[in-house]
């Protein structure tokens, strides 16, 4: 009962309640799962929970879930596999089926190359349209995501696209030549995915052909995998900031979440001693006037929130390609404009309300300075931090939170107690 | 030449180039934009500048554009504008367009009804797939993005799909009925447009239809848009984290974006002063001993880091669906355990570096207590307050981050001091 409703739901849909179990519920969800559905399910997990299951089968019964699999989920799929099983798996496939999926493993997961399928319907420019409805009415079945016909030459380079919306209104006695589309460029097999989303998502496209440095065609990517890797850059940016994996899976074991988290608790606590022993040159000061020690963490916590902030606005700017180097001047100096007037404002509140907790003007001008100096310091910082960063092939999402709130805590220790010492000498 | 080369491209780009570009040199750019190209180029635009060149028109010129923009783009920029003008847009058009448009504008945006089109083919299940050949040629154009023609019976209610990627390989005498898809269900106009991307996603789709309580079809959605609700979501949770909105425009001149960022940052100095006020109630023993003031806020931020890292996992998973009532205790579990794991190794290295530090074996003691008291704190809190806020229908994205760090902050300084001040009075 449980099993049939199972396997009478989405393959997609079953894969997300897979993720959306706990590790034990969702082994034994996986053994109800029928071999049939096994392929398409493994297609729509993330690669950690594929590589989970995959981990418990041998070759044979691999080479049985790479039936009815397109070539881009299979080529994922036997790209986390060893070798051996890898090999043995390709051994047992057909020559032809073996040639293509070869050719897109071959390419990388995250350039063009490792989205494309090789699922393509090419035609010749010479034909009337006529004899293309009649040849594809020899086919059993046209691929999912078919929109366009992709014109090739003899020598199988792209020439254009016959879309279906224009062969199904078109005078049949017209050539391809005459109605096919030539001002689309195809997308060049070394493009990076995240290239690949944006042009996806400009030009509205269903599919894509893919071509060689020659120009000839080698496949396809469709929307249906594009949006995958859009919902992932985007995840990437989110969980990089809290020192996380896109891939994190929400329902990982103690024994893998934990140590993943630990590393960046460890990396989070040098820089937390680093700020400390800033403090501790001041301990003179602080024995003096203790209320010092009460107000400074406002100092280095606001300096924190106001670079997160700029520090958000340039990443997501940067992951979307507005930031270039035509314009960066003048973001930077927007954001160190906008940290001075929030610096200045926010100041005088701070200034006024301290003065008053603690009966002490001086107290007051101290903070005020140097709530002022941390958050241009961090709009600064804030700013500049992620084109530095993307300059130096570093992730900026994830390196730069950790960077800037180093930053803005000394600077907020060191100008508030510097600045303490000086008044209170 | 500039003005000739920015028409030459798609306006998609055009539109990219506007939100690449700091203010005046944006309205600069925008008088260059074709008049035929205006509406198109608007309707790729953010809200926010959309909004912005739509002050700028009258209701002719916004009439002018209107021509040549899909119906869910028009509502779109029609929602935002003065009721007059609205108003002035609508009398200006033909009857049926008008009372097309007033169907989409009657949805709010982000439900189904707010991303359909009305632009459907639909046929009747009589037919032969001959008949509805020669009914496609009689069309001047197919809309974009039709992968199906709908199936509708006398009164408009929604039977099933007839995918093109059928009709092209089927026997042309068979019937719309024989070889429609009816086990697809079609879109409510009341789904909320997540969960219409969530739909997207899971089937693959590249249209889908959408229909009333009653199952008459209203029009439908395609893929285009749900790309751009699923780009909106994930920026919506990166962005919020840090009191952000996802439609903040990256080139927002100052005067803009300085008073919003202003809001979040006293938001933050109010929780701040909350921290602080906690420590003021240890003044005493800071005192004495010194040594506290310098590695509390060791305690308090490694609290924050361990409690973003569990939100952001929570946030993700909900925002995903992938968290619901029958897996969020075993979530809370597994969080809390990797506190308390993780509190206890980082706890035994901080009191190490900290007795060696201050050459005081109690101090180590104490900021290893305090900061298993805070890691399994911040665990739990990070895991619970999402729960808890979308529960309540807050967003635990916006408001999450700022409540976190106020517990952990005074938990961390409350256990450290608290302790310090029994063993050492
Ligand atoms: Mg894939
Ligand atoms: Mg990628
Ligand atoms: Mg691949
Ligand atoms: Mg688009
Ligand atoms: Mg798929
Ligand atoms: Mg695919
Ligand atoms: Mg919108
Ligand atoms: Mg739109
Ligand atoms: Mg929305
Ligand atoms: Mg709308
Ligand atoms: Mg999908
Ligand atoms: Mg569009
Ligand atoms: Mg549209």
């Amino acid at each position: 009962d449980v099993r049939r409703m199972l396997n009478g739901i989405p393959p997609a849909d079953i894969a997300h309640l897979l993720e959306s179990s706990p590790p034990r519920f969702r082994n034994i969800l996986w053994k109800m799962v029928d071999v049939e559905l096994e392929g398409e399910v493994l297609g729509e997990l993330s690669d950690e929970l594929q590589a989970h299951f995959l981990s418990r089968m041998d070759a044979s019964e691999v080479a049985t879930i790479a039936e009815g699999l397109e070539d881009d989920d299979l080529a994922d799929i036997l790209q986390q596999l060893p070798d051996r099983v890898t090999r043995e798996v390709l051994n047992s496939m057909d020559h032809q089926d073996r040639a293509r999926l070869e050719q897109v493993m071959h390419y990388p997961d995250d350039i063009a190359g490792g989205l494309m399928n090789t699922d393509t319907i090419t035609i010749r420019a010479r034909l009337t349209l006529d004899v293309v409805l009649r040849y594809l009415r020899r086919h059993d079945e046209i691929p999912e995501m078919t929109d366009n016909l992709i014109v090739v030459n003899r020598t199988d380079q792209f020439i254009g696209l016959l879309p279906l919306r224009t062969l199904l209104v078109s005078d049949p006695s017209a050539t391809v030549r005459e109605m096919m589309v030539t001002d689309v460029d195809p997308i060049a097999v070394n493009t990076p995915d995240d290239e690949v989303a944006r042009l996806f998502e400009r030009n509205d496209w269903v599919s894509a052909p893919v071509v060689d440095d020659s120009g000839r065609l080698l496949g396809r990517i469709t929307i249906d995998d594009v949006v995958d890797v859009i919902r992932e850059d985007a995840d990437h940016s989110f969980m990089s900031m809290a020192g996380l994996d896109e891939e994190e899976d929400t329902f990982a074991p103690v024994s893998k979440a934990a140590p993943r988290r630990a590393v960046w608790l460890g990396i989070n606590l040098f820089t937390a001693f680093i700020a400390a022993s800033t403090i501790n040159m001041f301990q003179g000061t602080i024995e003096k006037v203790v209320a010092l020690a009460v107000l400074m963490p406002i100092v280095a916590s606001m300096g924190g929130i106001a670079g997160t902030q700029t520090l958000t606005v340039l990443i997501r700017g940067i992951a979307i390609g507005q930031v270039g180097k035509n314009n960066q001047a003048w973001l930077l100096t927007r954001e160190v404009t906008i940290g001075l007037i929030n610096g200045v404002i926010w100041a005088v509140v701070v200034a006024i309300a301290a003065s008053l907790w603690f009966d002490d003007w001086d107290i007051g001008i101290i903070i005020a300075a140097a709530m002022v100096i941390n958050l241009v310091t961090a709009a600064f910082t804030g700013a500049a931090l992620p084109l530095v960063l993307s300059r130096l092939n570093i992730d900026p999402a994830l390196a730069g939170g950790v960077i800037l709130t180093t930053v803005t805590d000394v600077v907020g220790f060191v100008s508030f107690l510097g600045l303490a010492t000086l008044f209170y000498a």
